[in-house]
């Protein structure tokens, strides 16, 4: 199979397909951004999505057009995400019956989603190339119909809807951003921006961790990563499809990468400034705008993002992190007499700035501190990033020992 | 000054000066929120407005309609929150000059918005009474203009383009909801909506700790709270303005009351299912749609979320709360033997559920604790409410003395 067995007016008519089914999700735009990245951004909401992520495009597409034969025999995929969920609910919303393999270690939400969307769940193994052999082997037994999460025409075509969409929401777009992962999503929307309009730049992204695009564009050929290790775990692929390759190589201007702390801080000002909720696959886009991975310098610019779906525990993470990096909570650790009082004094000091105490420990055993001392360690909630220099200041000016932890 | 000033035109007028200054805001359908609430839950999403609240609106309507004169003396406010914001951002988009009183305990990040739209930000006292006092202090001095947050027919006329809109985007809604401080949001709201259509229900909500619209309503005649308290800091009002309250009698159908417990748990929802990130004030709209205050059954219904500038460490909080509530964190105290093995024994309990521990704790000199015992402490992230449970049986069969802490 190769990548001129997809048309451009396939993903036309899977936009009728999709019709009253997938949202055309909003286009938001933000002054925030925009002023940090010195372009305007336009965010492309696909985490406000049905099943939270763009995936439901290319899965009901993909099931719609089955054969009735096939329809009966039911459909298969692995997927620890968005792929399980948009599988799950399309084939529901077609009257037919999912299975889906996750292994075991899958978020519990995912799973009860996923369960919620109509699925027959199976979890196995620990890795998700277990599950990916037991979802084969069920395929085999059950003669049902597996569903690749990007490699497949139709599945491209749904993803590619979002580009018809974009282009109608802002003809005047100059630039458009897109999580890559296995090159689905990027794909069809590169072919659909790119047929319409050749002047658009298509840009997509990465995670430095799992880069596996942007290394088989440079070696011209598909390579695997012998592993893969980002917080953004819906685009942690160590191998992308040859169709998507193929289209990526055709119709994408440039690949760039983003790190992990770049994505996480993403995350955090998406919360803080746009009141948006996105999991970490799905900031990539934004987070190369605004540090600036490609030159968008006063253009209409797409970043979109492709999914909402995060586990809670990740994102208190990601608020943690971020409140550590605007200077707004941190951690020092100072020595103080072990003495009646000593402790108070110290707390004076928090209680004068109207600094917050989240946390203290009082270690008297620990090796690095001298009999008749004992060490504090501090965590607060500023209110300014000048507050802990004053801080640690105050403390010095009284004599004590004191460093910052972050 | 009675609320016969008002009048439908100008809430027309209002939205002709607001063109191009406040997003027509998106509505979104989410179908997780409908299924709860039993009826077709539309969000109106002003938590996504220019300065992260509905507030500018009516702000930008009061500064645009100053005589020349007026807009030479600037502006003044007392404000620890949107309206801050609404009123030094209008004030520059205008070129005029705003002064913003605020009690010196105001959150950096309110703060630093405020500011950072162009007010001069005075920080005073400890309450906002003081604030309050310095502006009018300020005002009678500078020959300024006092903005008052909602008891004002050009700030109320504003705020009711919101009606407009919905009524636009939906013309077979049946019911609004929308969050009830002062009053001004809802006033203008309701009487844009009513004028339109009186067949459309328009539901107010205090919050239970603030539930001074509630409480002026029954006494039929304006009354003042001794105290309020209520996480939803954006409608912890202590008395209704005159203007707002006459309209509410004559427009709006029923106020109900929602608790901090139901705010945060909505906030929370609203964040895991529908990705967005509202302040608790925002979400109360919602919460009354969820927690069923209102028969809304089979209804096209509009909450209001009214603005998410909330704080990050009460984010964390809610974050959290959310995750004990769904099951998916919670801490335990177990007293085990205190030799070593002991703590691995209860350990691998957790390794065989895939259960994370998130803290642990481990205390000998409590007067609870026996000697040759210690005490554990242990947080947990589960991945389902049967987890705890099953945890729970298992440290019982290993004749172990446990209690749920939370």
């Amino acid at each position: 199979m190769d990548s001129s067995v997809l048309k451009f007016s396939d993903i036309v008519s899977a936009r009728s397909t999709l019709r009253g089914v997938a949202k055309n999700t909003t286009l938001l735009h933000s002054k925030s951004f925009s002023r940090m990245a010195d372009a305007n951004i336009y965010l492309k909401l696909e985490n406000m999505q049905t099943t939270g992520a763009f995936k439901v495009r290319g899965a009901y597409n993909k099931l719609a057009n089955l054969s009735q034969e096939e329809r009966e025999k039911g459909v298969v995929a692995a997927s620890a995400g968005n792929h399980a969920q948009g599988v799950a609910f399309s084939a529901t919303k077609l009257g037919m019956q999912s299975t889906i393999f996750m292994p075991i270690f899958t978020p519990p939400l995912k799973v009860l989603a996923t369960k919620g969307y109509g699925a027959n769940v199976v979890l196995m193994g620990d890795s998700f190339d277990d599950a990916f052999a037991g979802s084969q082997e069920y395929a085999k037994e059950h003669n049902a119909t597996y569903i690749h999460p990007f490699n497949d025409p139709l599945i491209i075509a749904g993803q590619g809807t979002i580009g018809l969409e974009v282009y109608e929401q802002i003809p005047d777009v100059d630039a458009i951003i897109v999580p890559i992962g296995g090159g689905g999503l990027i794909a069809g929307i590169a072919m659909a921006i790119k047929e319409m309009n050749p002047k658009v730049k298509v840009i997509g992204v990465n995670a430095a961790g799992a880069a596996s695009m942007v290394g088989s564009l440079k070696a011209n050929e598909i390579i695997t990563l012998p592993s893969v290790s980002t917080i953004a775990d819906g685009i942690a692929v160590k191998t992308p499809g040859n169709l998507t390759f193929d289209l990526v190589q055709k119709y994408v201007d440039d690949v760039v990468t983003v790190t992990d702390t770049e994505i996480a801080h993403t995350a955090y000002l998406m919360l803080q400034r746009a009141k948006i909720l996105a999991e970490p696959a799905g900031v990539t886009s934004v987070a190369a705008a605004l540090f600036k991975k490609a030159n968008l310098k006063g253009m209409n610019v797409v970043p979109v993002v492709s999914g909402g779906n995060i586990n809670m525990q990740i994102l208190e993470q990601i608020i943690e992190k971020g409140m550590v990096e605007e200077g707004l909570r941190a951690c020092i650790r100072v020595i103080i007499p072990d003495q009646s009082g000593e402790l108070k004094k110290i707390l004076s000091i928090f209680e004068g700035l109207k600094v917050n105490i989240y946390d203290i420990n009082h270690e008297r055993s620990s090796s690095s501190v001298e009999v008749g001392k004992t060490l504090l360690t501090i965590k607060m909630n500023l209110q300014n990033k000048e507050q802990l220099k004053t801080i640690i200041n105050m403390l010095k000016e009284y004599g004590l020992r004191c460093e910052i932890v972050s």
